[in-house]
């Protein structure tokens, strides 16, 4: 825009993530349009992710959550400064106009009204957090955790110190970043999960090791129940009741089964809704209306793998798709957000639990032909002091593509998924990932780092090499009674610390060759080997396979892997 | 293979990496091949890459440097009851008969010879230390470290206690793992290094802080300066002489400059030998004989970059390409191995130093038209304790690919190197990697990770929305006087606690509107901003430059990435 034309006038609704974002990529690129930002909230710019972390103390000061690294706090007077932004607090969008091209706005302390014409409008209203509904929700001590006001009560909650047990309801990121921080808080905590799993978005078998690991730590799990009710006396919670009967006694909810994207403005104007929700957008995050984006939990996108719309609530895509707006404010046409790859990871005590693409049950309710492996192994060497990742890569036969990638554990699970995510976003398959140059060097890896041994055992299954069965399955075939011999292959030292007692037959891989008579005679019994990890239950399978047995199998992931009560 | 036919004999000259990878692969896909495994050294499958962290006393079992995660040493027995691998310690392969099909081999204590016959050969016989053809490299005190061997010479000097100054020649990777190890081990150190920066690989200005950071660790570091002379006193090091006279007096050198392939073998058996010096070799990492592989050190691979030969001496490189081989032995044809992407990585002292893909001056040696960004920003978030990133990320102009990515600093280099790798190897542009879906948490990164906004300030150069300078050519400026106009657009605050003191005018972003009278009159005089890091320095150009001056540049990286003194 050149000074000498009219100012544009761009009106942002939204002050958290993906509003701001849109606003001062607009600025920078024309210092002269004129830029108004509407929030509702009284605070600006809230780094809500970081709210788990401020409840539980990690750190103590508020303005952590709200200031740029230089520790200025992003209040209207520093966007007036900053960014020449006027940014209007504790103001409510409550229509848009498209014919008049005007957005009424109401100052919710004073109830006045004022009215914003804009050249270009960017909604980034958010989204609002679901709750069931069930009897007892107005009783005090019910919570979210969704506005920088919910944080500071749950933080209050925390310095109090008066609540000793809480439930947390809904079994997803949030729900367990919760309760880490109100365990840090020193409050008991039980999560309660409706579906049969936790962490939805991970496979049932990863998801019952970071259950267990969960349980470790001292917090609760109770899952395949609901809340029914929430119950009280004078008004304040007493306790949770569950699905089944179960009476919780406690203090405290928070409630975090999910949100929904606030498209009430948009839908009031007449903008089209998309088929999972949010607004419809296309790629230069432009709504129906071509003078109006939207950006962030309000709308749905695109998922780069599977070419359909999908929701993506998270901070780091808002951010993104508020830069495109920006840049398209001002430069029409030039910047595109194409889609996401349904990357997200979360902290849970001393467990990294991060995912990229698709997991198994996803990929097979959309009808991909998919392989997976479950991997366990060391994220850096013995020597290093390395920790231990568990993984779960999917692919799809055939075209060899990476699909998706679940890692957890104490190793540096963040950096794996990343990489995948990379992965994925080329449209690397199996075999591109399994010759991958990474950095390597102790201190950060193994020389063949878990991303790559994870696609090279990806790989052999693939190519028929390893039959593989998981830790779910082995449990069931033991549990019914089935017909199948168990060799665990590890030393028998290992064997005397720790073994699953599963009815499992002690044959080390170094002296199997020796005492391939102590296998079953009949050469299409159904044999399943593990070691610690299954790398040596592989090895194992191979020379039982060459030696003619033609049912044999290697549990995946091993000991490491295992989610069940063992022996030892 | 089926069993009825004859066993394949497979020999395997080189028992470290590649060698048993390639041996240990082709067991699993055929239980009945005869493999043979032809070791020099006295040891096998030895972890090299640990060796510093040996010598620096991370670690105090030298079996872990030969040992599998289950604890077991990868020792003859090892080979023989595990993999069914024949592996002949302490014997030199001396020639090979492709004619006959035949290695002769020596046992070196005995002296014996034994002639072993083959169907296919695989050569793995890695490098040799290169050493500087200077007077007194006889006297004893003086090292590489390169066996087991060496590494078992440097942990005694260490344990000993008597070193008390050592110089190590060569300003690599290993040089500064050597220099790491030898500072833990309480010797003072100097690294000397004959070109006018350290760590070849990356460019001058991050070689310059991380040697600032090597400097403050108590380490010494001298550049521009080759070994002229090792000086003695009866057969014992007492010096190293530069080649401007200095003297530097010390009980040990370690010379770390650089490998050459051993391709003496090959060579004498008629196999063809690459430009680079290295074995050649296809895709599926056969040689000229397609009886015969070859992979590791020894060979030359194709960089998937420049589509040229090059040499990659790497363990992770050296692996992957053994295994391809293991599986074409038995499967010919079936894997290959495209080649790599100058991804390395290591750590000095509190920095991570990583590189991928080429630097600029290597992509400029090459004819790459290319643009570059230095970007210094937080790993994660400061509430969480964020720690400092400093990457320079080089792409092409016009495709917008991304070639290169250097990352050193306290913060987490290695995840972001990583996800850069992958995107290099994916053929990502600039503009991808800007809207790369990654995993978001605040235990892991900013919301927009370092490796996102180090593409976005990459993609705002190439639109021309910011003209950048470096710190060296800044310091240029100031050294020769030139009329330039430069502004810290920091808080007093900030500039009271930390400055350059390079003739700088103090004008907070936030202030800079309302002081643009205090700017140059004239429109065309160069004006560099800077800040912490220089985000704000952006800012500040933008708003300059909408106002109509014409010459305005941000000093990327800001404070942060200033490797020259500072006033304050
Ligand atoms: C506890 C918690 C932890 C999280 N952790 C992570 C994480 O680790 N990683 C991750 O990627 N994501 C995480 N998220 C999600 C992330 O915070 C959101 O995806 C992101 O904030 C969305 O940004 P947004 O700008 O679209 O919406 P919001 O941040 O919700 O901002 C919308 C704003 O619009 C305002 N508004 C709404 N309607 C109106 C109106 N009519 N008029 C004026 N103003 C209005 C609201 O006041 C609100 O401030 C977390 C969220 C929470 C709550
Ligand atoms: C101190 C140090 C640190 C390192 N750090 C890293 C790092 O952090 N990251 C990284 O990626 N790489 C690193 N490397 C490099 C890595 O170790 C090598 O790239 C890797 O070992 C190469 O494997 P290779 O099998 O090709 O050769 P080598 O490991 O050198 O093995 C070759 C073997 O062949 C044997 N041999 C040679 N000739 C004959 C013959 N004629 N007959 C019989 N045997 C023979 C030798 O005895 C030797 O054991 C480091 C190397 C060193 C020395
Ligand atoms: C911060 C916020 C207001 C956006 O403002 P912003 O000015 O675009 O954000 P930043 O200060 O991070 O970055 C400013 C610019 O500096 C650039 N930059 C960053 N580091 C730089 C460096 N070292 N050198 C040069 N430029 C740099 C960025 O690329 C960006 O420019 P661009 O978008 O024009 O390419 C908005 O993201 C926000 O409100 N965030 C907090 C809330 C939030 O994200 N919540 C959800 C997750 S918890
Ligand atoms: C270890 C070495 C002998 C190779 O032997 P190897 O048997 O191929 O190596 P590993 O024991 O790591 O892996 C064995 C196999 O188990 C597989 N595997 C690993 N973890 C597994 C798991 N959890 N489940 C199933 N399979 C697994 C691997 O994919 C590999 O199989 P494949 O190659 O057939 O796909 C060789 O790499 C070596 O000598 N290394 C040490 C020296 C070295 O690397 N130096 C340079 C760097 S310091
Ligand atoms: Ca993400
Ligand atoms: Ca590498």
């Amino acid at each position: 825009m050149s000074s000498s034309s009219a100012p544009l006038k761009i009106v942002v609704i939204g002050g958290s993530a993906a509003g701001p974002k849109a606003a001062a990529r607009a600025r920078r690129l024309d210092e002269h349009a004129s830029i108004t930002l509407i929030q509702k909230d009284p605070d600006l710019s809230m780094a809500s992710c970081g709210y788990p972390y401020y409840i539980g103390g990690v750190f103590d000061d508020r303005n952590q959550l709200i200031c740029t690294p230089a520790g200025i706090v992003r209040d209207p007077n520093f966007f007036e400064k900053a960014k020449r932004i006027e940014a209007l607090v504790l103001t409510e969008a409550v229509a848009i106009d498209r014919a008049a091209k005007t957005v009424t706005c109401r100052h919710l302390p004073s109830g006045e009204t004022r009215v914003i014409p804009y050249d270009r409008l960017v909604i980034a209203t958010g989204a609002t957090p679901l709750f069931p509904q069930v009897p007892g929700t107005d009783l005090a001590g019910i919570h979210t955790l969704h506005s920088l006001g919910d944080a500071d009560q749950l933080r209050a909650i925390r310095d109090q110190g008066q609540v000793r047990r809480a439930v947390v309801v809904g079994g997803g990121l949030i729900g367990f970043e919760v309760c880490e921080a109100l365990h840090l808080a020193g409050i008991q905590t039980t999560v309660i999960e409706k579906t049969d799993c936790i962490l939805p978005f991970l496979d049932p078998d990863l998801a019952r090791l970071v259950a267990n690991h969960v349980r470790a730590n001292g917090a609760d799990i109770i899952t395949g129940n609901g809340v029914a009710a929430f119950l009280g006396e004078h008004g304040r919670l007493t306790a949770v009741k569950l699905g089944n009967g179960t009476e919780l006694p406690c203090e405290l909810a928070v409630v975090a089964v999910g949100v929904r994207p606030n498209i009430a403005l948009a839908q009031a104007a007449g903008l089209t809704i998309g088929e999972q929700g949010g607004i419809a957008v296309d790629d230069y995050m432009r709504t129906s209306d071509p003078d109006i984006y939207a950006a962030g939990d309000c709308v749905e996108c695109t998922s780069l793998i599977t070419g359909r719309k999908v929701r993506a609530p998270y901070g780091d895509i808002a951010n993104l798709q508020g830069r495109v707006i920006g840049q398209n404010l001002i430069q029409p046409e030039t910047a595109t957000f194409p889609g996401i790859t349904h990357t997200g990871i979360c902290k849970i005590f001393d467990y990294t639990v991060g995912i990229t693409g698709l997991s198994a049950r996803q990929a097979r309710a959309l009808d991909f032909d998919i392989e997976t492996a479950t991997v366990a192994g060391l994220d850096i060497p013995g020597y290093m002091h390395g920790q231990l990742l568990i993984s779960l890569m999917v692919a799809e036969r055939g075209s060899g593509r990476v699909l998706g990638f679940q890692c957890i554990g104490p190793g540096d699970a963040s950096k794996r998924v990343a990489t995948v995510a990379m992965a994925i976003r080329g449209g690397l398959t199996v075999e591109d990932l399994g010759n991958a140059d990474l950095p390597y060097a102790p201190p950060y890896s193994l020389a063949l780092d878990h991303v790559i041994v994870s696609a090279h055992v990806l790989e052999n299954k693939l190519r028929g090499l390893m039959h593989g069965v998981s830790a779910a399955e082995v449990k069931q075939r033991v549990d019914s009674g089935a017909d199948c011999f168990i060799i665990d292959t590890r030393s028998p030292q290992e064997f005397e610390e720790m073994r699953l007692g599963i009815g499992e037959t002690l044959i080390p891989q170094g002296a199997l060759r020796g005492r391939l008579n102590e296998l079953p005679a009949d050469k299409d019994r159904e044999i399943i080997l593990y070691c610690k990890i299954s790398l040596r239950g592989y090895e194992s399978a191979a020379i039982l396979q060459a030696h003619g047995w033609r049912n044999v199998k290697v549990m995946e992931g091993g000991v490491m892997a295992w989610p069940y009560p063992r022996e030892k």
